[in-house]
């Protein structure tokens, strides 16, 4: 046997160990922890789990909002698990809006791949707005934890790629949660200022009760 | 000279330069970093540096939500700077509330040593609200990035102690993030579901403009 | 069906997969790993969950050191799992001590409720003592893994709300850790200079062996 | 005036200290630290530092390996500073190939926007590779520090839009790393396997010496 | 009983929650996470869990590098586990080299016990080599992700004692990546501007297939 | 010119930007942040930032300890700056004791390169002793923050390499802490239950007022 093939077999042995955690596919059936999901058996593991074509296919924007957001976070693409970034597309009609979310654990990196859209964000303590309208190639930012939005700027559909800085962002429509839940109307018109009408108009559109 | 004398010296000496590590007090007028404003040179550092008085006076609620919040963040408490953590009081005149807002960079544990508070997070995604009306000794948390609101659940003037997992939370109230921004008012409407009387009505009354 | 509801439909089945990720709640029989305990299943996670009345009630201080600490650690408060934050609650009677310790794993912040405290931290390296009497409403800083005390410093009782900015801090009272272990006495005077008569006189009054 | 309106400047006061940390863009002039650049003045903040349009333009395929690497890097793109993301462009005209190479500080995903494209990466320890051919759509994952590489796998241009987990992924190409460095040629021989023919020649070719 | 020795059961029971997090020994067999390795049951670890003894065998040096890598990482010594520290043994005959590898997940620090070793790194982007011969007693690091080697500089064995940042630091040996695996030659060929001759030689010596 | 040329030069500049972030030499007189020192510039380091020759020289023990601790930390090897590393030399004459200690800020992993050293970690909560014999070769591990000591165990000189999860681990000796410090007697004996003489003799001995 040539000896560089040992030394290979020798090197391998002392290296076997590491292997399984040069990635940490989710095992979504699994115990969840504070990093993320227990990983999958390593020799499970093959290429595709570290390939998604979910972003490929064109979300339904059929809806009120004329808008369709596509995750790839660590529940649709486990091998996101422990790897600190995950995406998801935006298809946006003539007239789509995303509303106002935030992603509670992650900053976002949003790309205009088709068509104009005029994305913006919030800053906490003095409230200001810095939006733009962003055309094809556009990149723009959105820090975490801060309230943002994206609508279609032009005529035609818009389309773009976001990426996160976690496998699992999260993200609160700050409409739903105010009006999709299940807290009184009282307690939602003292926290948030508005008026009875407009609780209970937009909680019953959205699916809220109480 | 005593040995042991010599010896404080000796290793005084190898371990000097692990001082200024122990903490770093922020120098608010130096270099603010990702991880925190740059460190108060040691030499100055004293006692006060790590003691703040403000959150033992009671806060003004003469105001319409009838409500105050006194932080302890970095910026009122510059010892807090790299050691995870600060702090805040919560003053809740009857009646009093602190509207629906987010720590986009820390989760909360509040504890009531005053009165009795009704207070509430809501989960990203399912929309689902966890609240509860709390008394005296009770201590509750909300994690990094809900929405939750505090509300005086009792006729009597309510106190909460908080403190924060992040020398710099954060705070982006709802209300003010929607409508003390200069974000125009159509924006406003798409990006939130709400009626056009009512974003103008809010506009006016928290200081938005457009 | 209403076109908005739809939407909500919609977006939520995108996003359900972030809901166990706002947070994780400890299960305290599951496995425990390096970033905490695994999650309970989200699904039994309920309002209690995110609560913790025992630091309402007055700490038993009948004992030599007339203080008690009651915890409201991952363990006994089990919300804290993953969030990077926890809390406790001292009690100090008239001469009252906390003895000196350190908390391996996390920073403290201490808030004065009731009383007054003498508390104080000791510096890595330069043996720096940074001490002071807190009144009602003050607020003190002691940085991670520092040796640091507090003492009632007034005639009455003393209460203090003290935090972390980690679920588990942990807790090393060094006269503990130096007399009330099995090492055996000849060892522990070696790494402590001090003289055989105090080392097996506290070995027997803290239940230490050999 | 207005008591809201009071109340909202009473609370813009407590939070102004957050503001500057919802972000921290980086003053690129400014000192560098091991959590990323200092921040740029606040008040000098724009929409622009968190647009950038780099990423539209189609790279310059006119070379040997016909393709391009368009970084949105912390130094391309100052907002990303502190942020945990950034971005890049790729660009593989027919024959093009981004040559084996690892990022030392982040985790990659890649979605192909155009073309086909055949990427793959190894496994530390058993030298596994997985590899696959993705078309418009598919999302690939490359874990942090692991040798990885892209051909384009078609007759046309492909582009890439690729994120990273860091604002500083790095880039090591394995070639350059061996050839195009001062190393003499016996040293890289010794430590590649590769014959002094071949370093030699590679070494001349990509601009190394000795 | 004494009051001591009731303070003392008291202020354990207190703290006892804390005990099994002061370390998380790694159950091997049980559930692997992004942070690593569940932990063993506190109550069957004893101290030779925090030893280990491998480093003090000589590696066997009699294949073709005349060298040998023993390593702690946390599947040799679970120990290590959560505990970001692992270490590893490297002997080197006369003529022994270590050749150029990467530890995806780790920065390195060796020291020189025995011998004479010449060691560098290659940066990435500028492609710079830092190298120099270390005699005992030196010590080097060599930063996270960067390629780098090791030769023996003297006539007799040399041997380094080196650590790493993290438990599991991995280590992918770049002669390996490119020729002891299952890639096609003329891939490997595109992505190393390796010439066809020494691409099957080296496929061919390391046990590299088709 | 040769087109691979030119690409290298292209690449070359893309990724210039990347270059001063695979390390972070510190800038020990610039400023400090909660992350490492501000990173020197890169233009001026030299293989010698990462190269520290220190712990190849014997450290002195003619003291009473009849030990000596040489720290390879930031403020000595200002190279482990932000690379989550460092390292010291133990020299322990016959009877030599390192005393009682914690690094507040970094686990430690200990190898054994000459003699023989009986070392031990106390843990929290439970107060229990791990602790060993070592021998040549033997390594041990520390847990971040916990006390723990090391003891000659033998009639020769002995030496260790230990290594830190950390830059800058800190050294907080125990008796040092307690006794070569400012602080009052009797608040040093209340907060130790150590007897007034044993305070007063070791604050003599070891330089402490008061």
């Amino acid at each position: 046997m040539h000896p560089l093939f040992l030394l290979s077999l020798l090197l391998l042995s002392c290296s076997a160990s590491a292997l399984q955690d040069d990635y940490c596919v989710a095992n979504l059936k699994g115990a969840n922890t504070p990093s993320g999901y227990q990983c999958k058996d390593p020799s499970t593991v093959t290429v595709d789990d570290f390939v998604f074509s979910g972003l490929g296919v064109e979300g339904n924007t059929s809806n009120l909002i004329k808008a369709a957001v596509t995750p790839a976070f660590v529940a649709q693409f486990p091998g996101t698990n422990g790897l600190g970034i995950s995406a998801a597309r935006l298809d946006l009609a003539p007239g789509g809006v995303v509303p106002l979310h935030t992603h509670p654990a992650a900053s976002e990196l949003l790309i205009v791949v088709q068509g104009s859209i005029c994305a913006g964000f919030i800053t906490s303590g003095s409230n200001k707005v810095y939006y733009k309208t962003l055309k094809k190639g556009d990149t723009m930012l959105f820090p975490q934890g801060l309230l943002h939005f994206q609508i279609n700027a032009g005529g035609t559909n818009a389309v773009a790629l976001v990426s996160f800085s976690s496998p699992n962002p999260g993200l609160q429509i700050t409409a739903f949660a105010l009006f999709a839940n299940s807290l009184p109307s009282p307690t939602v018109e003292k926290v948030t200022f508005l008026d009875d009408y407009e609780v209970k108009k937009l909680k019953g559109v959205l699916g809220g009760t109480n």
